[in-house]
């Protein structure tokens, strides 16, 4: 069994959920041929290190993050930063030799994207964008039944990202509606997760038309304290720009034939974390919404007669990597897992001297796609996606 | 109690729906000012208008549509024929004098619609186009809840109506396939309800872009037998083109400032009647499915603290024209009911000098709309719609 | 075709729902062997019998129900009166040769329904206990999977009966908080209902052992207005002690082997109409919820793999009644077109000579399950419920 | 911030769950109190335990579970053995001054039960049996809802825990379908969930009347390999009989008034891990059910008017536990979760000398009830349940 040493830079939100996999992952996986190493944590202050170190199990701490690309020791950077820092931190970082595993969306512009993905194609290591909603087992379940044929062709994709934590106009102008660092607003932040999905189940967007709207133009500056996302509420004192958008909403045609839309928003009161598909083929449909992650809506055409309908599966040990989690279904998905889940496929990777997807040049072509969304956005027309060449593996193996 | 003369022309699927809602009219509504008579019903030959009428509760029967525009004793000429022959019917009633309700959509080309509303405006007539989804409870209740504030100002709205009885390829070529008679494929059949609901809930669409798909590019010729919307299934046997669209999907801006989209399909196995509504406001959301149309779904943002949710409202008698239905609530609203109370609506106009809406300046907006869809689909670019003037009111109240 | 002439007796909620059925019946099943023809009404005064007559569609009106069972062109007595006047009423029009619709419950007393029931033996016409949610075509559905064996040897029953229209302490003491008129509480009014499906899909019940509770003690005595169901309600004024429980839970055992538990309760916030059925068997699983009555929920064992799930299915065209109900599933089936069925079954019994259930036999089985529910419910002991001989019909086919 | 060393007895489905809760709780729960260290892991053979302490991330691993017991660094003692283990190990555990978690229920018998409870009084240590489905943060909200009295007075509760993989005739007979370990079957196994919950949310059950079943007589003799629940499935070889309940239905009184059902099977097809509540309060209702578990129902008297129905909450940063777990609602909550809580919960109570609840008292009052509804199943009549003294704290808080 082979030990991986990790580096992990960041300690919020995202440290705490990859912390939480890489304890999970043997538990889960077993046996294993891999073990990840909590290494060395990275935070902003020191003492903010220390103390992220002691609570999510890490040896070792640094305020500097190059000091965790110089240690020869470590073998994997795990990035959970804000957006308009990943470029420099995993370009150094596959420079450097390390597998590295990258928050989405991979990037805040499409340039450090590229640029990104280019070193990655160059480096020999394992790659990985952060798109865990396609590890929650019903999504994984509804991939295999597409690749079985179970629904035929696939007419129709329709999936929505839509929230309510910043509906508040009160809620505060944290990182996420600040284009200099995030880049985009729901377009970014959570389309893409849906963008992601929409290439892992159907294949390659091809053309877009969109549009985008800010609905809160203004929000209180963030003062010291902070929400659960980092984001205090704040109610009175300044107010600056919101120069980002709230919602976007696209028709797509992908390369394959079939058309869809995405829809993502940050104002839809009520919805907390409404992931949803809804997937229309010749021979049946699909339909999930991670509200309810347990289960997979699926519907044959083949069951006739008197007695066809949506069925609900809940995910279990039949499932994609149902041996691996609970003994029976609906114990119950929860973010955790889905993390845990994706751990281990990028562990197994490294072990195995193979790949894993979303890698760089998935992570990409969801880039190229959203910034095709808000050129749309602008232009009020079709406007076409360019295909990365992902033929190519994005690590060699070696021969 | 003013009693009014009913002449339908029709015996199908609708003839059933409108009959059944004129015997319910007077039962639900009571006292009453008004009471719809089953005078006379047209049907293509005199057996079957004779037997539509034992069947449907008409005195009297004719093979001759004409004779009911004709007969001063009709008050009322009901519409419920394929859609290429709304507008020399309904002309033909207007110009008689008499009011006139007409299925949906209101006619097969955007000129027929515009001429039905032209002659419609100068008539002194009350006219309705029968887009019934508007008056399920729960969805009259959404607008309640509107106009109230009760959501705030609408952000977005997305509609859906997705529907399986067709996919099957070996469905028949009827005339809701035939651009002839249907004008198009799913955008008049069932987006139109979409449209309808749209402009009822938010108000009027100002601009679209566009996609539209014909998945099943021919079917077999329909014999004489028919299925249940009257179309027989036939496995073997010559296939003809089909000339419109199976699904629809569009991008919508709202006059209003709101935005939307619109989506739908014949093609989504499973799904049945699949009319989905979802609307944000900056002070709550609405959704609802007519699959379970008794239930809406409201979050008001004023629940605060640990308490905000959707609530599943069933209607009943606190809600629209709960008095008149059933006396508690999921005792169950169906299609019938939603028809009964359509008829009451138009009936009341009548009765008290009134008007209805949807009239057919409202299915002539909606046509408008429809046009610029197809038009979009073509195009690939944002298209304007047209507004109708309906600032004057159809009908003239005497003065 | 045979014209069949009705009489009803009473004019409120059930005589709206029975009327409509009768105009409903020719319109959806057609061609039809017999039509109902609404030739007379009856209710207290020749005031309120008039008006009912021409609301609901009756020829003719009377203040004096006796006047109906002694015409002899009345074929069909129809009793929509409340539980203690069922007995005197069907026991006359039986021994008139009459058929009789009686509504649910049979009788207020156990007594009355051992009268009812002999009477109905003697006679040679059609009799049936309007228990319409087995009409439900979902309910009827779940009969013809069981009866396909599709779920095996059934194991478990669980039924409820949940509402809340008298849930606040202040609704008012209509008839049915009185025994001397209802006769039970919940037990007669809702969880009759209950025992109906049990005994429909699973067979007769055996043996239970009871707990009943009556939460609000007393309520306003009630004044001449009136709420929906006919009771106004009263927030001051005079009130009086509730004699009838308010919520029974039982389980039970049926004849056949099966387990199973009833509950009905009108003190449960926010259930409306809450129907629901559980039901497990070797080889399946079915459930059901009326709240949502187009939808049957059924998991097959024999769906292997990663595929099983409960099925939701709508019913529609191919599902019981189908054909002539609505041409498309989920277009929606409401409370009206659960009596429109029922109607038909009791009219076809009368055109073609043969026998409907629920018939007078089988309302007093429930009868007697009642009875051992309260008995139980006063003991604490497993009471067992006798058996009625329903291998004997009710109706002699002529020979 | 305090060290607490655990010695961990078991390393399957249990091990799993309590493994990756001791990793998370100050991932979590942070800043913390408390921190939990995993010392040591019993198995049955070295190697099976060397493996585990690697898997698990446990410092040490033993084959002899006594030497955790008389390790003097190890505070806390953690079962996750079969039933019938429970009592040797807990007592000892308790005596040599530990700390101890014992996997639900309690014991195996009535009389083990009492000792482990009287054994627990004697010590100063805190002691926890691991109902964790009261730790799910909507099951909390409940309790919260219900303790400010947001639906009053409760009524009535009904819980169910419905399951099915072990409905196949040809699951294993594992120790859960063999008295003399498990000491029964589906009422110490998952019933016992269900009265944990009751006795939670309504306070402590009085009598019951009740009744079992065993659907399947006899099962496979398990072989060695085995199933995720560590069955194996085996379809021919050697049967052996079945000495447990499959199923169970129960009525019951509380000692506060309110009345209920419970019930709970193994043979319920298509449900998974059902665990539903139904609460009936006179201000309001709730509703839950475990596969759904991030929601919560609630309906409020106070919803006035046109606005009443069930809310669905969705857990998240403003509910119980909430600032710990992920910051937006719907992300979601799994099993994993409610083990993380739990762990902290236990903690917590070590680390601040408090108490924990459920402690060995109430795992021993729910043994009690338990043991009347296997006895009133025999009796066939309504059977009290002796009072546990819970007013002394099971744990003295030195002084």
């Amino acid at each position: 069994m082979k030990k991986v040493n990790v580096g992990l830079i960041g300690g919020g939100f995202m440290g705490k959920a990859h912390s939480l996999a890489y304890a999970g992952v043997p538990m889960f996986f077993w046996p294993a041929d891999v073990m990840p190493v909590k290494h060395t944590i990275a935070e902003a202050t020191p003492e903010l290190a220390a103390d992220a170190a002691t609570r999510f199990g890490f040896a070792g701490s640094t305020s500097d993050w190059r000091s965790i690309i110089d240690d020869p020791d470590i073998d994997v950077v795990d990035i959970a930063t804000p957006n308009n820092l990943h470029a420099e931190m995993a370009i150094a970082a596959l420079r450097a030799g390390k597998h590295v595993i990258c928050e989405k969306p991979l990037a805040h512009t499409l340039e450090d994207a590229e640029r990104m993905h280019r070193v990655a194609l160059e480096s020999q290591t394992v790659n990985m964008v952060a798109f865990n909603y396609r590890r929650t087992p019903a999504v994984a379940l509804a991939k295999k039944y597409i690749e079985e044929g179970a629904i035929g062709d696939i007419l129709n994709f329709r999936g929505t990202y839509l929230q309510d934590w910043s509906a508040d106009p009160n809620s505060p102008l944290s990182w996420r509606f600040t284009k200099a660092v995030a880049g985009s607003g729901a377009v970014g932040d959570i389309l893409s997760h849906v963008i992601d999905l929409a290439h892992y189940l159907v294949g390659d967007i091809a053309e877009v038309t969109s549009l985008t709207k800010t609905y809160i133009k203004d929000r209180p500056v963030q003062s010291s304290g902070s929400d659960s996302l980092g984001n205090a509420k704040v109610d009175s004192g300044p107010r600056a720009s919101v120069d980002v958008d709230d919602e976007v909403m696209t028709l797509v045609k992908f390369r394959g034939g079939a058309v869809g839309s995405l829809e993502a928003t940050r104002n839809a009161w009520g919805r907390n974390n409404f992931i949803t598909l809804e997937i229309h083929g010749t021979e049946g449909s699909i339909a999930f919404n991670y509200e309810n992650r347990d289960e997979l809506q699926v519907c044959f055409r083949s069951d006739e007669g008197d007695r066809r309908g949506f069925r609900t599966v809940y995910t279990g040990p039949n499932h994609p990597n149902g041996h691996a989690l609970w003994p029976i279904p609906a114990l119950g998905i929860g973010y955790g897992e889905t993390k845990i889940i994706e751990a281990n496929d990028f562990f197994t990777a490294i072990a195995t001297g193979g790949e894993v997807r979303p890698n760089f040049a998935d992570g990409y072509q969801v880039a190229l796609v959203e910034h095709a969304i808000l050129e749309s956005a602008e232009s009020g027309a079709w406007t076409s996606v360019p295909e990365v060449d992902r033929s190519r593996a994005t690590r060699m193996t070696a021969g």
